[in-house]
């Protein structure tokens, strides 16, 4: 596609993360439309177009889209008819419906990997809680719910036979728990043309309770080997999809140096947040340029950086006071990226901080520093 | 003053200056209103409110800051008795209208850097054409309008006796030519509390027939003595202004390894833009910083950079077409800004694009690819 500030590009959901491709589409002069079901999304003020409604509706999808060029989404939970309909009338949709379909469904989307070789945990796929009950592996092991689940929601471990009491009814999977040393995440960009670019390897630490990631460096602690091992399973899970737009990997190192994909996102990713300060070209700036079909950016890091997700503090709900900010923005490198939310919730992921310094150690106290600083709190709790 | 996403900040102005803020301010969560004449403005649809207005008038802008708790321009030419009783009402009006009156007219500014002790080109006041003509100067040397010029417009040379005829009828200046090497620029911020921090000084190259800035290079080929001496006046100059907010200070080095004050803009400038992608703050988060009174950025660099103005060709005025964007894009390092102007006329700033290169021949290169292939002109020319 020739570029041209004249194409109108439709995203599916106005949260943090449309928000944040909005903010790269203004540098490109991009016409974006954006529908959300909350009246006041992060995206409202900032998307030419805001339409206040359902996604997972099919008519508001099919109405929503009729005068878009390319359609893109936010948050996969959305309408899939619409988007394959959209499709068969020849709209450009990325990512995929088809690859929607194969990763909203984990029992799918495990399958999937084991037909294309890529490795990953093992598992089985579970019809009932019966079947969970007897299946083959030893506890501890996790079960995941196929579809519904969200940011940790689907997703449980059954330690012991009482367990099996909330073992998943609806069609589940069963997967062996992964001794893993570290967990690790592949932003990859594929173009319509095929181009496929991957950012550098980042290590994930995650909140205990929230199971949300809680912050990340950049690049991962990790050998070379290791390091040339997760990119090019990255690449390929990508490449198997035969995505087009960003598919972000995340993996698991395990304790003898195996790497297995844990899960996939086809959308920007918290794991790439990153990028907006820290690489040339930022993964937002990358899914605009790979569903416009454009060339892909460079993605090399301008120096070690590091992310920490700004969460409501539990017990605080209400309008966001950010406490410490201050503080905060005194310290050398670092940007804080909040989503415009007016209401905090505990663990609500209401911003993010980058922070960006060439001294790995700075960097840590940098983060433990805004770990302790910074609180999203509310004036009304 | 405490951070707070609950301050409103209105900008008079909605070019392209006012739109990199609201860029900025997105990050912050800050509520923008802007104000400008044209109702198709650049900040028009990414403003929180846009008020379609002129900032010319004292009423108009009266009551578009009734409401504001802070307000800056990103254009000098406005109403400035208006900003003054503003100030006197207790609101924060940044850069302060003092200093705008200043700047505002070449005649006090000039006078101001001679009162000051700061180095500039020797100048002579000259109240009408006659003045012009009587100077003690030795032609050529350069005739300036005292107020009212803009981006070239208001400075002419007189070479000859005959150029006498064009010299300018109302309060202008005389000054001496100079024979200089280089044309640097360095922007300073300094924040109400008075923390300082100054920009790596650039060098730039201007556009032989539009008078603005073709593109420039980041740090300036300059040895360390001379950044040291560009950096400190620049510094020396804000603080003579007292300025709050981002003060882009324009030097020339002369041929004899003099650096002389040329001009001053007090606001995010063209001479910054590359800071967008090249430095770890851009300028237009160090003036929000600056104005909101939190703590100043990191200016540091992420590797020898440049930025090349994209001005409307010669001979096209209509809808806007970037030809030759796909190409640039398909240069590592290169990153586009657009204004989102739909109409192009000879020579307006329609955008500017950044490159990073950690090569400086390789930089060079990539900027002269760029101002060989991209092309803004007009379907309709």
């Amino acid at each position: 596609m020739a570029y041209s500030t004249e194409k109108k590009l439709g995203i599916l959901g106005g949260g943090q993360l449309g928000r944040m491709l909005i903010q790269a589409a203004i540098d490109f002069d991009i016409y974006i439309k954006a529908i959300d079901p909350d009246p006041s999304a992060p995206c409202k003020f900032i998307a030419h177009e805001f339409v206040n409604g359902d996604f997972k509706d099919y008519k508001t999808v099919m109405s929503f889209a009729e005068d878009c060029d390319v359609i893109t989404i936010e948050i996969e939970n959305v309408n899939l008819e619409a988007l394959e309909d959209l499709e068969k009338q020849g709209k450009k949709v990325f990512p995929q419906p088809a690859i929607l379909r194969k990763i909203k469904d984990k029992r799918i989307q495990k399958q999937f990997y084991a037909d294309n070789q890529l490795p990953t945990a093992g598992f089985e796929l579970t019809d009932n809680k019966d079947a969970v009950q007897k299946s083959s592996f030893e506890l501890p092991f996790v079960n995941k719910l196929g579809e519904g689940g969200y940011d940790g929601r689907g997703v449980q471990l059954i330690r012991t036979n009482d367990d099996f009491q909330k073992a998943f009814e609806e069609p589940s999977l069963v997967e062996q728990m992964v001794d893993f040393e570290k967990e690790l995440a592949v932003v990859v960009a594929r173009s319509e043309s095929g181009e496929i670019t991957t950012f550098p390897v980042v290590e994930m630490v995650f909140h205990p309770e929230a199971n949300l990631v809680e912050y990340l460096f950049a690049p991962a602690k990790i050998n070379e080997e290791l390091t040339q091992k997760a990119t090019s399973l990255a690449k390929q899970t990508a490449e198997c999809f035969g995505i087009v737009g960003l598919l972000a990997v995340e993996m698991f190192l395990t304790k003898n140096g195996e790497i297995l994909i844990n899960e996939v996102a086809p959308r920007p990713h918290n794991s790439g947040h990153h990028t907006l300060k820290a690489n040339l070209v930022s993964q937002f700036e990358q899914h605009l340029r790979a569903i416009l079909d454009l060339p892909l950016g460079d993605t090399s890091a301008v120096g070690p950086s590091a992310m920490v997700n700004l969460l409501g503090e539990e017990g605080h709900t209400g309008p966001a006071n950010y406490e410490g900010m201050e503080d905060v923005l005194g310290l050398p490198g670092v940007h804080p990226f909040l989503y415009g939310k007016a209401i905090t919730k505990p663990f609500r992921k209401m911003g993010h901080i980058t922070v960006v310094d060439a001294d790995f150690d700075k960097l840590k106290e940098k983060v433990n520093f805004v770990k302790q600083t910074l609180k999203v709190t509310s004036k009304n709790a």
